[in-house]
């Protein structure tokens, strides 16, 4: 085996949207398992919105990113020493250790993950973080109800995609707002959606919503922010339930992000906007694993991945997520299982 | 009696802050009471807030009123005359019929209160509209707990006092936004809160909460919205629970209320904005009436009433609301009792 691993560590905090010079590539020297550890071998690397948040040193729900260390993130690996009685070699387990090729953990740092459950890949999207948002948000803050229009932004991501067909499940009209003809056809054919929008190409974003929500908007999950909200809380039902899930349209952006403040709507409408994180719910994620995992063998769920393959390619993985060039679920592929 | 009545029309719709030629007085034949009937001679009239909502012909959660109808709105009054089995002569009511000096109206339109529990006028106050605003916004959406900090802005108005008095009486520490050292001055001394910001001559509201707030922001009563708002949105703490009660800032506007949207601050603490307005909560009024009148006769609630004398002051009146001038419930009162 390799007796060096790659790195990519933060270089400096980005302003506006990060670059080349955000990350680092290092190579260092593999550490031997000791005693309780296991060596483990990355095979997928996950990249999502929310490591944007990390990378400046303000307050957050999680602390940033250090400066001069590895990105952390979802991985998978495979284990390929053991010194634990825990795990074994062959194990496919999931961890937090971010961009690197090699890890050397502590066998209670990662969780063994059952490979014959569906492609390992998923524990990092439907069955995984994306999944698991996309439950908690809508299920427990959207609570949608049979027949309400659930509206979705960013609706061809992991998490908007996820949302829209739980909210399908449930018995909801679904209205997804995505940025290409090529995502909106997938969310009409592939997950049943009932109308999409094509934000890019819709000069009225408000007569938009008012055409594919005639009855209004009853739940909004919202992975953008922005101008297609505001959009969208022009046409909220009576006791709409906003779910704030993401504001991506703000994450790069240097100055602040200003708009119509919502309080008149939210009074006028009794509706309610409420933000999340996952890590809110982390006690319940045994229950939002096992509905996910049994809507994806019963054939209701379905998910996209982008994969990108090669270590050196995550930088540009990342980047790509605010381009919103990609459907479903963006991963790097590090290694052959 | 008086064969003639008074009565305060609707003569346009305001652009802007309304004026004198929103309003319009008229003289009109009292309609002597039929079967089933009685005529009431009015005591007392409300201005609230909310008023302004339905000057104006926009979808909302009520009606706007009619043009070159009475203003309609709470009104405390005597019945003089009944043709009822359900009411007689001198009984005390409350009512809905607004702006006119008499109103012949079914037994069933009005209500009989009990004019021996506190003077009548704080039915149209801390044991009605405004204090049952404050009772279910406070306890069903902000759901102070004990030692938590709970900031109100409006504080000294009628909502906002009892709001305050209210998080007091569930262990909280309240801070109190008003707009003068008189109505500071009352909060802390005759209310008990714990601290209080005076917007008006404070050149910095971010340093002004932090200050107030050591410990973050766990509950925000919001009746004004606006640039005080933005402020105590910087400081609230993971789950905190903003009550968007009104958003007084914002009805006179002509242009849009633009301000830094709210999402990433709701996603970054898991926090939660939520409009309503009573008549959400119309089922549960004993309950909220009961535990009122029980902390008002326990000494625990008091309130403070401006009371503005003679039936042509009530547009002035209405229009001082938006002035900031009144501490506690503004009135006028039209007739002796």
């Amino acid at each position: 085996m390799d007796a060096k691993k790659q790195q990519i560590l933060l270089a400096e905090r980005p302003t506006g949207t990060p670059d080349k010079n955000t990350f680092k590539f290092v190579e260092t020297d593999v550490k031997q398992p000791e005693n309780g550890e296991v060596l483990i071998r990355t095979l997928f690397v996950s990249v999502d919105p929310y490591m944007r948040g990390r990378m400046v040193d303000a307050p957050s729900y999680i602390p940033p990113f250090e400066l001069h260390a590895v990105i952390e993130g979802g991985v998978i690996g495979e284990v390929v020493e053991s010194k634990s009685h825990q795990l074994e070699k062959g194990d496919i387990v999931i961890g937090g250790y971010g961009w690197q090729t090699y890890y050397t953990a502590k066998a209670t740092e990662v969780r063994k993950i059952d490979k014959d459950l569906a492609p390992v890949s998923t524990h990092l999207g439907i069955l995984g973080i994306t999944g698991l948002t996309a439950y908690f948000g809508l299920l427990d803050i959207g609570k949608p109800k049979e027949g309400e229009t659930v509206v979705i932004s960013g609706a061809a991501g992991a998490v908007g995609s996820a949302a829209g067909q739980i909210a399908k499940i449930k018995g909801a009209r679904v209205v997804g707002i995505a940025g290409s003809d090529e995502k909106n056809q997938y969310l009409k054919e592939k997950l049943q959606f009932d109308e999409t929008i094509n934000y890019k190409t819709t000069s009225n974003m408000k007569a938009a919503i008012e055409k594919a929500c005639p009855n209004g908007v009853d739940v909004y999950f919202d992975n953008v922010g922005g101008e297609i909200s505001d959009a969208v809380h022009a046409y909220v039902n009576k006791f709409a339930r906003i779910v704030v899930c993401g504001a991506i349209s703000s994450y790069n952006l240097e100055g602040e992000d200003i708009g119509p403040r919502v309080q008149t709507t939210l009074i006028k409408k009794s509706a309610l906007m409420q933000g999340f994180t996952l890590g809110d719910f982390s006690d319940r994620f045994s229950e939002g694993s096992a509905a996910l995992a049994a809507w994806l063998q019963e054939g209701k769920l379905t998910y996209e991945e982008t994969i990108k393959e090669g270590f050196e390619q995550i930088p540009d993985a990342f980047l790509d997520l605010f381009k919103g060039n990609n459907i479903g679920k963006l991963l790097v592929k590090v290694a052959e299982q």
